[in-house]
């Protein structure tokens, strides 16, 4: 019997590790992502900050970050208080010996997956703001996002909080991790403006065509790989039946909802362009990902298809709209895929999930909103009157590359 | 007692998904193999070909593949019957509740198993076709091929039709999934013509470069790697010794008939042109692999490499036939390496596993074959009456990627 | 009972198989790594050695290596002996069976373990003779460096030899596996002589920089996602509750001593350049992996952070002083992430493992580098001797893409 429990405690272990490396695998596919959508000029910095911000995430998140999120002893549903030392693996330690799901896995193995959940917030931001932001700048807004920001909200739900007792339903984040990233880029961008050349004299928004296509599509299936850990994971337990088939139902509404997020956006883009627009269909993908990641669990994969579907029509009207008619310069469409479509994953709950409530839903969605975007905003612009956050136009011109890394991502390539 | 089958049961659910998830990774790989050896001009058209085929392979397989290739109640050896509703979550696990081994692990595992395996077999046939074909009439054929055409052939060896009963054996699908992709390229191939330019006056072939090299090996890496949960999730069950040291044995097998296709390779181009080509060892790898992928369990470590070894001297002289001899224009040499090699697969079983014979085998190779090719053909051929399958001469000239999806793939790095 | 024998296994057993495919994923990284930090003109042979020392690395260690590193009865704890027969399966199995860990897993699933980790110690090489090696002569010295030099010394820790009996530490191989790679680079090198044109007539070092940081950067995370299979399978069991606390301590560990390299990069390379180096930070996160290999289970997260963070910096000063005080041109930095940070891991074990002993470290540290650097510049002195080692001049300035593979790996982006 004790040594079914150890069994049984191994499994869950070793699936935690292995959905955690899937989610690692995710920052891999957000750099190549981003790598392939903006100009070559700017593409070893947009490199540089995917690199550095996940390391950034790991070291706050342990230093801070999953104390804050997981506390041993809350000081309430809202703040869940500061006592703990800073550093190291013993706190993390008996924060998790405190919490109730502790025994039945280990704690390292939580904090593993969790670890790479804030890199993946985080990596939602870098690509809102390619092409003009400083790599200093940068990296300190993560050192915030990733030690504080997150893991307050993520507190609130996933650590025990207020918007858990409101019966706010997340599963693996659509609202916690992608749309307060893509609250965090809003912000970002907003203070920054838009890159020179984007916006004609008349308004008009003009395409910045990316370096490498098959670079951004690589990201993609990388990114469709690595969501299997994350929402896989999520269920946070395999080892009987019940949560087996769990588990598997998630890996295939996972898949499904991203298969339906490329065919909307191939319906979406061939209506509205006339012809298959790759990148819009890359969105699409991931768009039907970000959709089902609030609930990949009660959905059909049938339902799961549809929801997926729905996103990727989302996105590229979402991308049309926040592009030419807002004129808000996203260059890789971050806000719009992991923001709107976020918000759109999380109404998608009350679609099948009768636990769930549209106003609880929204409610959640808004504080969080809120919560991640007037943070971000004050901490960009501190950011800003101190150390600035956009390179001089004269660099923008001549490329990120050389003013922040001094080194050209494809040297042979182009001139 | 029972919590060991429920821990059973959790650790084979677990080893489908993650077998799963490796080889829904091998859509990353056919993709980026594929834009690696087009040119330039054609290669955001493959990407979109590639993440579209694999959206569409998943809905269709849902919706009406599983449901053929798994029927609850066959109506006969032959045709299994369309008496399934569409659509859907709970046909697709009532039919798997009739299947015999469904206790055993996550009836929704299995389908996201099989589901990627459709999903491999059509992605055999875009490289074929590449640089000419248009996009929508592939999107067309892959809704029937993977709806329809692949699950029928499934259902005959897979799904308990009349090749199981004939004692046809194919582990992993050499045939099934590579030589039926290949058999489906090849008709489309024979339609549609070679590219423009690919023979000269005097018929003879000229080489036509790919233009990323880098990518196309990075997919060969990614096939290798997905291979393993191809082959490894094949044996279905892991969950006990004797299942264990089979899986363990089918991934040692599957990686040493790559190595020694690549080694085949490189003996064979260094013989033939004096120069260890780079695209001959990889598609030596990718033989080796479609070589042993029907028989990955009976031979030893040795005859596996050796069975690779000759599926990467088979591949060489295969392209070097079809293109020159046959005057059939594969761009990426998908019809040799899973199809002349799937079939060379089919035979080899017979060295080592004592259950085969070489008239089953050449049987259930003959059927496969004409079946798809036959069908493949047809629908084609449809789809050339329709709507045409190439796009005009002007369009391949430019490329295929302004005509078919408007955007280019490195617009900054040619010309 | 004895199910639950026939469950544990099948647990060890997946879980070396799944850690064993992350270590050959491994093999694509060092490919993109060293595909991007070198010129155009030399990428396709780059490949090329990667592909074909992965192939080679898996045939030559399952006829020869295997059995000498693991041998069933050692002559003595210096010479394993060579009484086995050469190739195949039932020697394999042998071996395994009369090692004292076997019954366990599944011996097949170790040597799949086993075997790319040989192939990861051969990758070292390649990067460091970059751009002017002859790919036959390299292709020879792998089938004696994977065969032979690096089992022999495998065998004297961990098959059980006198290093072992010295109490020398080393967890999954920071000496035993990177830094022996680097000692075989090193020799080759010395022999081989600088680039064309990398030294000015005054002896001053120019930078030449790599083609496609994306792919320089996309491998890196290929490595860092490897590295879990790397470190996490070499603790060698987790179906229990103690061996789970290890592997999920070791992938923490793993994660955060490579966050840690990226960040002692980005300090070292801001102080020394007033820039963030993209290079140097892949260089860190490699270097931070490479330190907290030797012993990534007793350190906390924090102490592997700091391990990662001193081994950040030390590449970073290595890199430059090699390459411009000592004048040895290494294109990748191969010879300072493996064997100048494989060094310091080494010595790290001191700092968290209380069984351990600076000077069995430095013993076998010393033990290591002097076989393998010492049998390299033999091996490689007969193959310049006989063969040659070194492309001419010409071909050098045409790329050893031409001159080798006959084919460049991007016809359309340069001139």
């Amino acid at each position: 019997m004790e040594q079914i429990l150890q069994l049984s405690y191994a499994l869950d272990t070793f699936y935690f590790l292995v959905s955690g490396a899937l989610v690692m695998w995710m920052a891999a596919g957000f750099a190549m992502l981003e790598a392939g959508l903006v100009r070559a000029k700017n593409t070893t910095e947009i490199l540089a900050k995917n690199v550095g911000l996940f390391a950034i995430a790991c070291i706050m998140y342990m230093l801070v970050g999953y104390n804050i999120m997981y506390p041993g002893e809350a000081v309430s549903s809202w703040f869940p208080g500061i006592s703990f030392l800073l550093g190291g693996d013993n706190e993390v330690a008996a924060v998790i010996a405190g919490g109730d799901d502790a025994p039945y896995y280990s704690g390292m193995s939580d904090f593993f997956f969790q670890v790479v959940f804030v890199a993946t917030a985080m990596s939602v931001v870098s690509g809102a703001v390619a092409e003009r932001m400083k790599l200093m700048s940068f990296f300190v807004f993560a050192i915030v996002f990733t030690g504080f920001i997150y893991p307050m909200e993520g507190y609130w739900k996933w650590g025990g909080g207020f918007l858990d007792g409101l019966g706010f339903l997340d599963f693996a984040g659509s609202g916690i991790v992608h749309m307060a990233g893509a609250a965090a880029a809003l912000a970002g961008v907003l203070l920054l403006g838009a890159r020179k050349g984007k916006y004609g004299p008349d308004g008009e928004s003009r395409a910045i065509p990316g370096a490498n296509l098959p670079l951004a599509t690589l990201g993609t299936f990388i990114l469709w790989l690595g969501w299997f850990g994350f929402n896989g994971g999520s269920e946070l337990k395999v080892s009987n039946v019940e949560e087996a088939n769990a588990v598997a139902m998630v890996f295939v509404n996972t898949l499904m909802a991203a298969a339906g997020g490329v065919i909307g956006a191939i319906i979406a883009s061939k209506v509205k362009f006339g012809k298959i627009d790759l990148t819009m269909m890359l969105n699409g993908a991931l768009a039907g990902l970000v959709a089902i990641t609030a609930e990949p669990l009660t959905p059909s994969a049938l339902a799961a298809t549809l929801i997926g579907l729905a996103g990727g029509i989302i996105v590229v009207i979402s991308i049309l709209v926040i592009d030419t008619k807002l004129k808000i310069d996203d260059p890789v469409g971050a806000i719009s895929v992991h923001g709107v479509v976020g918000l759109f994953g999380l109404i998608a709950v009350t679609f099948t999930n009768g636990d769930s409530s549209i106003g609880s839903q929204l409610i959640g969605a808004a504080v969080i909103f809120a919560w991640v975007f007037i943070t971000s905003l004050i901490v960009w612009g501190i950011l800003k009157a101190i150390m600035g956050i956009r390179i001089s136009e004269e660099e923008e011109y001549e490329g990120a590359d050389q003013s922040e890394c001094g080194m050209e991502a494809y040297p042979e390539f182009t001139k």
